[in-house]
């Protein structure tokens, strides 16, 4: 057990507009709770903004300065956002699922007067989770740059033609490939695009990355997992229409030659969770993953 | 809708000698039911057998002849079991779950009194499955002949080698394959075994098989369904120890040179369901197929 | 053995301008291969205006009309696409690889003289292909048609976003999905993006077709296959931006509740190929498929 | 470049008795060829007995202490073994492909002279490869125990049902399954059979293992990678017979409430590879990883 923190900020998104304002009063009971635990809340200015709370807002660089911990009321694309800006910060973040599925956002809507005063009051399991540093280079420019918590995506555009790339890791081309893409994805991001495209889970406590073809033309690939100190480079080849997607930014128009660039970041999001936070019953609840039919069918 | 049905032969098979009483009272509540109807119950003498009841039995072979219909209670492999066993003889079957999955026998135990009932009275949806002719045979000889109606599987044995072994399809080769074995499935067999090792389902109507390779060592494998008229032959080549299982029956000892020749029976198995059914339902029910994520992951 | 063809319809189509002048030749090679075995050569009038041909051109439906038998000369997109036109006149084809792969377009370039003689003399094998009538449907109106050889895509578009959709067989719902998209697919195009998608092979005798998620979001779905005689309609749900694409051709804009619409053809495509054709190594050489490495990984 | 070795212990196996005779002049050459650079070649005395080579043989305890380094001549099957056994020594090896495919015994025949001389001189680069211990507990006795380099894999037996285990990592269950089986594997073991039961690859600098079921009857069932502290329980449930395989031995009789206790060996192994040497290069060369089609099918 830890000390309480002390300073809070307070973040939150709303998904739409008929959900603002219950957004709004969750937002203003978790700052009285706060307060309560003699604890000061801060809130980020856009939130106040959005949500139509009254209060003095904070830009991000504040509150990455003057916070102890961040509660971040919102989906996982909210939660995933704030992380990776917060993370050069070095400010650890609570999610209240506010949104669909809540893989990372795990604390629920009525767990937040017990579970997450008890967390403030310094009861929780820390989880580290690594950020990619990635960037699109044309020639010896660098025309985008990103840090992503997911996953960076290389795909094929609307026009329904394939995609031709060829990939290097730390400098030695490994393959050429055609498809609808590529995606390189950190443990977080095992669970999310990837897994789709047939990837494996990679445990979050694992330092590394994973390779992850989407429908490719060749039978015989399979995906990859590689030590997170690998650099990746994807060069796009031939190409009707390609984009680039970093956890949720789109670079829509990637030229023959592009290169997308993908190495581990310096930064690390450190994520809190309640004590007796179990990875896997998360997956097993939030994913399906692995739950048995009925009773089994027989062979 | 159809003339009710006049004679009905009753089977069943308890899985454990726990339910053994639960199924004679539920077999004799059948007879009475079919009674009430004005209908002829005709048991089935092992049924008589394992759950004591005190009735005149008859063989399969007289069962086969004199009945319009059949009820079995069990699970499916109890339903397979005996709709191989009825198909020369065209005995249509009416599945009541008490198993573990029941995907064919759909009928729950409670909805005896009104489905049944109803479907004994001549409601009901036929649905036609295809049966396999397979055989076993060294050189000249047949050494082993079974009929199946979910699949015949080729599969190394308990030492842990590989099975390799040829493929010819209508007498022309397609692959040699080295892996822990091989799967020849009916449209009925697809949701079986062969969807574990990640073959398609084949919905029933489709006039087709599927040959579905287990762990196969070479990466570009793929599944291919080919049309009902195929024949399809499996040869064992280099073997420390490999067995052939036939729906639930197993031949245990292939040698080298063995052929398994597997190809269309004549024979039909005719399941009748309760008007309204739906095959993808059952899909989605028993399989969880395609049940999705609470609200879906954001990506 | 058949009759020799009496006039044969020649088509070509250049995959860049490097190569025009070379399949400029082929094509007037094999016109004057056709006139010195008394048989009547047609030039398409799109072939003479790309290929720099100066020659009385006819249009397709003349050529449909008139021909015994068409020439393509081309990649398989070139074949899928005249497959496709000629079939509602019953025209055979015979392809010639001037593209990459040639899975359909099976006859290399100096297997003109001889093979392709042959079968001009009525020295062949007939291969019949299912094609499928598709249409988008918005409200009552249609708003697109197509037919097709190799599939029908629902895919989302370059912005990243997931397609939501809901899939119906015969009027029955059979499941929603969200994911990169679906391929419907006929046996022809089982082996093209299907197969990419982790879709079965379907071999061309299979009176099918199947469907395949891509990329999709719930980890419990498989590829279905179904009779032939289903009607698949796909109706998009919430979507950022989706397209259908019809072998070749897209149609960019689909709008929530837009239906993809899909029915067996009346039309079929023949396909000639040389005596001896051998659709498994056409599997085995063009796909790799089943490719055995050198010698075989222990375990 | 590292100083040359001194002292070389010489290790052999036939595949086949018609390769004895092969088997043992290469033996003698690389002794030649050690002997020639001014290094003592020390023989294991099973080579001795199986080649047919008259000289003082020394055991393995022996060849332990007293090399600086390992020549292994056979297949990964035989490479596997003594890299396993070596390890306590702290003994790094070069692997002479003597056997089929030779994914780990990466130096042709025709190399000796030339790669085989350069590394002993002390020109190589060096590969550690991850070990686990793994045990089959019984109650409170340890029944069996084995070092792996490879896999544990606990599987069905010949008799055709599925075994039923749940999974624990770290003390904590993860799941529950039913199928064909389980795999746990190193990264050295990722491409081998858990490859084929559709695991990823896993880079062998990645500090990890990978869990991959057989033919799980789950449909939402993937392989997951964890950290390499992870210790693996694999409880075995209901069954009728089952086996766990280590490497290449076997422990044939597992029982109800058998525990496969599986975590990472103080033990690593020293793979020693010529200058230049690139893993990705081997898994396409080996594996066809991604070979791609001639060039490509249209789509």
């Amino acid at each position: 057990m830890s000390a309480p923190f002390r300073t809070v900020a307070i973040f939150g998104k709303p998904r739409a507009e008929s959900v603002r304002e219950r957004l709004r009063e969750t937002l203003l009971a978790i700052a009285d709770l706060v307060r309560g635990a003699g604890q000061a809340p801060l809130f980020d200015a856009i939130t106040c903004e959005v949500a139509g709370i009254d209060a003095a807002g904070h830009t991000l660089a504040e509150l990455g300065q003057r916070a102890d911990v961040a509660v971040v009321l919102g989906g996982d694309g909210t939660m995933l956002g704030i992380a990776r800006e917060l993370a050069p910060y070095g400010v650890p973040l609570i999610g209240i699922n506010f949104g669909r599925l809540g893989f990372i956002t795990d604390i629920a809507l009525d767990q937040i007067p017990t579970v997450l005063a008890a967390m403030l009051a310094g009861r929780y399991e820390s989880d580290r989770r690594g950020l990619l540093d990635a960037s699109v280079r044309r020639g010896a420019e660098q025309v985008f740059a990103a840090c992503v918590l997911n996953d960076v995506v290389v795909a094929r555009g609307v026009a329904g033609g394939m995609v031709e790339f060829s990939v290097r890791v730390d400098g030695v081309g490994i393959y050429n490939q055609r498809g609808d893409g590529i995606i390189v994805a950190t443990p977080t991001g095992s669970t999310a695009y990837a897994l789709s495209a047939n990837g494996p889970i990679l445990h979050p406590a694992l330092p590394g990355l994973v390779l992850v073809p989407v429908a490719p033309q060749t039978l015989s690939n399979r995906p990859i997992a590689l030590p997170d100190s690998a650099v990746v480079e994807i060069e796009v080849a031939d190409v009707r229409e390609a984009a680039a997607h970093f956890d949720m930014q789109t670079f829509s128009r990637l030229a023959p030659g592009d290169v997308v660039h993908v190495q581990r970041s310096a930064a690390v999001a450190t994520l809190l969770h309640p004590v007796g936070y179990n990875y896997f019953a998360t997956l097993r609840s939030k994913l399906h993953w692995n739950v048995m039919p009925a009773e089994g069918h027989d062979r």
